[in-house]
């Protein structure tokens, strides 16, 4: 009998351009929907429009997370914030990202005389430091330090493993007291009344195996990042350029399509998201072919694209 | 024989929504196109893409005029700022706005390190008085007081007059010296060394009509601005809801479509185009009639429109 597992765990991508948007790409912005609770991760200008074309709740998102002050990334973020007063929104929102934001948030908040029809949370976060800044009952979310020009950093999204679950079959057979539930899901085994051992595993069923998600954007190729996004399900890495322009790419503080596809092969991850594609790419076919002579099971990040990560 | 004219002069709508989004319509921003150079009115979130998605040339644009501090007609500014930075602009660009808004700019300037790579000038501007703020050879730009939640103002774009032309017939028939031609297209008659008195309507062809467009958005309704746009050939002039929201209207100081329509019929303009439409319309047939009842010659603001000044 499986442990069933119910919840829903996709990424879906808002936008796939690197800093100049182009007739068909719009800057970085992706929404994690982790079971109906959303979390958008940057919030490039024109965000809250892609998330009305990709019939999006707005509503839902609880959680924002900017990866850098580039504008790139967040000049979305306020108008989105006007958005949500406008449409007399009262739930909490959590925004996590370095310090600065906040000061630019609340200028512009105070120009237009404006408070806030709900509550705003603004976490400060240090992209140097690899730390959880939040951690539900059901899932965590870790700064991941990346290298880029100005201080940066992604995120990996890492749901809880569930606990063991007793099999039905033993509960029908033998009635366990309520007070022991929480000692054989947490591993322990079982005494009957009558002296018979029941090993923990032959009780109970394993939970399904727990997922996760990193978002790595901007960033110039960097090993360090591996030990912490080893065996992650699904890693979205930044691929600005192809590799003819590596040199330009580190020029920069950018990787390319070959570079992100030798980091997912290092950190064994299950699937290849690459984005934050340059301008001066109108077909992106090369770019794929480029990082799946590395890492095969890679795809090309595409406005309204929604990855399971399960 | 006709004095012509082959300048461009034409006005294009990049949004027509008010402050929310829709699937459909961008919030304010217009392009005025007289003859090649560009000058830009409000700049909402997604003008950039807007810009591209209409073909038009963003490095063109040498003025942007910001209306007010509201995020519906400035938070698409600061990207484009980067935008040019990104493809290497060098040429002036000048932004007339209150200013207050130099300071978000520079703000978010300073956090992302970035030094422009073309010279930005910042004319800060009252909203409450009427002023020519900007005056080159062929026009001349003058701000409209409005009358909103936030200080605010429209713009007025006013061609100068050209000078009167010596017909050509006339020089044929007479040798004029060169040094008395200023005299004559400024109006002066000519006496010939003959002692022939030409009066200047004889010699003379006059100048075309010069044109001009006006531009008031976010207002109420306020008779005060009809003085001062009487005559212009085309008003744009908001309509955020209709007349049976009149109440409402007037609380969140907007206008109405048949307020606006009012607004175009006492100052006997050209054209009236009505826009900044509340997102609850879908349909917006019913908001042009309301205003057609009023003044006929009116036309709905719609993403892409383009109408001649002429």
């Amino acid at each position: 009998m499986p442990y069933f597992c119910t919840m829903n765990f996709t990424v879906q991508i808002l936008g796939s351009s690197a800093a100049l948007p182009t007739s068909q790409r719009n800057p970085s912005a992706q929404v994690l929907d982790y079971n109906g609770q959303l979390f958008l991760i940057d919030c490039a200008e024109g965000t809250q429009m892609q998330m009305r074309k990709f019939g999006i709740s707005m509503r839902r998102v609880s959680h924002i997370f900017i990866s850098h002050l580039h504008g790139d990334h967040y000049f979305g973020l306020v108008g989105l914030l006007f958005s949500y007063q406008l449409l007399g929104r009262t739930e909490d929102l959590h925004i996590y990202a370095q310090k600065d934001l906040e000061q630019i948030i609340n200028l512009q908040l105070q120009v237009s005389q404006t408070r806030l029809s709900y509550p705003l949370f603004f976490h400060p976060i240090n992209p140097e430091e690899r730390k959880i800044i939040l951690d539900d009952d059901k899932l965590t979310v870790e700064t991941i330090p990346l290298e880029h020009s100005l201080p940066c950093c992604g995120f990996l999204f890492r749901e809880k493993p569930l606990p063991l679950k007793i099999d039905k079959r033993f509960l029908i057979k033998e009635i366990i007291p309520i007070s022991e539930f929480a000692r054989i899901k947490a591993g322990g085994d079982y005494l009957s009344p009558e002296g018979v051992l029941y090993k923990n595993s032959e009780i109970t069923i394993a939970p399904p195996k727990a997922h996760s998600y990193a978002y790595c954007s901007d960033t110039l190729y960097s090993e360090r990042i591996v030990p912490q996004i080893t065996g992650v399900d699904v890693l979205y890495h930044e691929a600005t350029f192809m590799n003819d322009k590596r040199t330009s790419a580190t020029e920069k503080f950018h990787s390319t399509a070959q570079q992100a596809a030798e980091i997912a092969r290092q950190a064994g991850t299950g699937t290849l998201i690459i984005g934050h594609f340059s301008a001066r790419y109108d077909d992106l076919q090369p770019m794929l072919e480029e990082a799946k002579r590395i890492f095969e099971n890679t795809v090309l990040a595409e406005e309204g694209l929604t990855i399971s990560v399960r």
